[in-house]
């Protein structure tokens, strides 16, 4: 049986990768008369009088709604509702074992963005988060920022800040090893979707230094039609020098490469024409821009990738448990700027500098510290805006 | 700590009573390789191809929605979608313990019925089966009619058929031990509400007899003025010979009371001026319409209510569990009227004839037949069904 008959014959016997269970006991009258009638009256009238109490007598505190519209599920494309349910329990089973939320999965049967934004809020109040997954660009923006404003519970689209959170972590690391001087640095980023767009508005948050992003037609640039009112307004605020031109042009003298576009589009003469002891991190997936060993070979002092049998692997597992437990611990209305970055520099310190290395920037995916220092890092993030308030 | 306080005091400690677990293990990279990236893109390449590959590849076959926006719950009435939630969740742990189904609780926080529907229309390709609950009359009429309509699953209101069929089921064993004969006898339901009118359908397509439905206001009859269109359809009915009285006026001479009013209204008056050997059911909760030992007193030889501390209590949880459990693995695509009579008829046979007594028509709700018949029953249906397609 080979890796793909054997994901099908477990999902199979699985039949679901979720089990909902109860932790109230109902064995017999008594039990039911506390976990549901007329017992069950009593936390309703409370919630009633005061709705902040539902963090108490209800799952809601550590409940988070898996939604998509499954138009944008792995890199399968628009397969449908239906057909993107099995990544949306797998996530919930990832929440699950990493940060023992309750997940519950959703699909919205609309590609309608109001439709959507409409149906996540007519349910927000079930939750005490909503992650949405899978929906594609540039849609997933208007429908994560509308329902970011409309929604009194945190909403975070994992796709776009998730890549951007782990990457820029690695970047941290990998600046560290290199010992190139943050501020100052040429980055190029391949792929102007949704996660090269937040990949972008990370490292310029960090300040890495100046990016150009790139696109299937070349450099997004000031002054071009767009019909992406997103890379219209990343248009003016990255590439500076308005570079007209193609990935390879942008690449020449670039200290960092991020690629989150397509299988095998950059070269090892790209890579050369880089500056000195470039970092790269190509995350197309299964196959990335570059295989690491060419990008290597051609110089690159770092390589991360989005797969687990190459070193520094970008894994979206690492980030969005940790900062939904923080979310959710910490009662944060939205997840912030500054939660977002809390949450790089915490997974960048998982790994202690003495262990850093060129093939170890990013931490493994089960390292245990991973979730715990996020976690505490978003808490912190969001108590200092209680304060403020 | 009295009843009430440790109510409360057990849902603080459970915060919710439900937990999400996952079936897939997720304890090293291999395994995540499978439950998620890139084994997860097998079965939903599958479902892309073959949608109803979802029962075979996700929980969807075992996933009820319990969905409230929080009109009408329990006796409390419109609290609102976050302090239903209690309920919901008692409700979802009532379908596991019962029914081994993983159910999900969402509130929908609207009140307009168009914008309940959409809402759960567009999630509803999530789930295998829906579950309406607490939503106040008429608007649950038209969205669970419409609901109905628009879904490839079940969608059933509980509030009304359940009762309907647990008193029904309670009725067909009245009659055998009271020896009315079916047919020919007279049922006077007290309260025109949801479950008022539910059991008034139900007892007539049983065939018990005729129905007079009595409102607060006194008999429901044709020609009367209703703002409530689906009293105005009952009005056309039911009540044959048109009776304009009060719910005294009509019980006089009746065979059985049903009462689903409010507490105390029926005097023993009232149940001495019914037909020989009456039957009553008077489900007002927590205070029944009559206490049991005056209506006995008073000459009524079957007496069922709500609550658990008197015999034949019609306890909701009797039905609903076995209906989904069957509706989902006979994957029915509607709970039709054939499968409520065959559930309502699975209930009475629970407990063999010989054993029979006034105070015990109906089986206790822990009893494990329950389930097993009525799914048993209902899956027959659905066969039978898919046959005749």
């Amino acid at each position: 049986m080979d890796k793909k008959e054997l994901a099908l014959a477990k999902h199979a016997e699985w039949k679901g990768k979720l089990s909902i269970e109860t932790k109230a006991p109902i064995t017999n009258k008594e039990e039911l008369a506390i976990a549901y009638t007329p017992g069950v009256a009593e936390p309703c009238l409370a919630i009633e009088k005061d709705e902040s109490l539902a963090y108490t007598y209800t799952g809601k505190g550590n409940t988070v709604a898996v939604i998509t519209d499954g138009t944008a599920v792995l890199g399968l494309g628009d397969i449908g509702p239906a057909a993107g349910m099995p990544v949306m329990e797998g996530k919930c089973a990832l929440f699950k074992a990493f940060a023992d939320i309750d997940a519950i999965p959703i699909c919205i049967d609309s590609k309608d963005p109001q439709v959507i934004i409409d149906t996540v809020y007519n349910i927000s109040k079930s939750f005490g988060g909503i992650n949405l997954e899978d929906i594609s660009a540039p849609r997933c923006f208007e429908i994560e920022r509308t329902l970011i404003e409309k929604c009194d519970i945190p909403v975070f689209h994992d796709d776009q800040h998730g890549t951007a959170i782990i990457t820029s972590a690695g970047l941290l690391n990998a600046c560290k090893v290199t010992g190139k001087k943050m501020g100052n640095l040429k980055i190029v980023i391949s792929g102007a979707g949704s996660a090269g767009i937040s990949i972008a508005k990370m490292v310029m948050r960090l300040g890495f230094g100046e990016v150009i992003l790139c696109g299937s037609k070349g450099t997004i640039y000031d002054g071009a039609p767009y019909n992406n009112p997103e890379q219209q307004k990343m248009a003016q605020i990255t590439n500076r020098k308005k570079l007209v031109g193609s990935l390879a042009d942008a690449m020449k003298g670039a200290d960092i490469l991020i690629g989150v576009s397509k299988p095998g589009i950059v070269t090892q003469d790209m890579i050369r024409s880089m500056a000195e002891d470039p970092i790269v991190f190509v995350m197309s997936n299964p196959v990335p821009e570059i295989m690491p060993d060419l990008a290597k070979a051609a110089g690159a002092a770092v390589v991360g990738t989005g797969r687990s049998d190459f070193p520094n692997q970008v894994n979206n597992v690492i980030a969005f448990p940790g900062i939904f437990r923080g979310a959710l611990d910490g009662r944060a209305r939205k997840i912030t700027e500054e939660m977002k970055e809390a949450a790089a520099r915490a997974i960048a310190s998982v790994i202690p500098e003495e262990e850093l290395t060129a093939d170890y920037v990013l931490p493994d995916p089960f390292n245990p510290l991973i979730v715990e220092k996020i976690a505490a890092a978003v808490m912190a993030e969001a108590a200092k805006e209680k304060e403020a308030e």
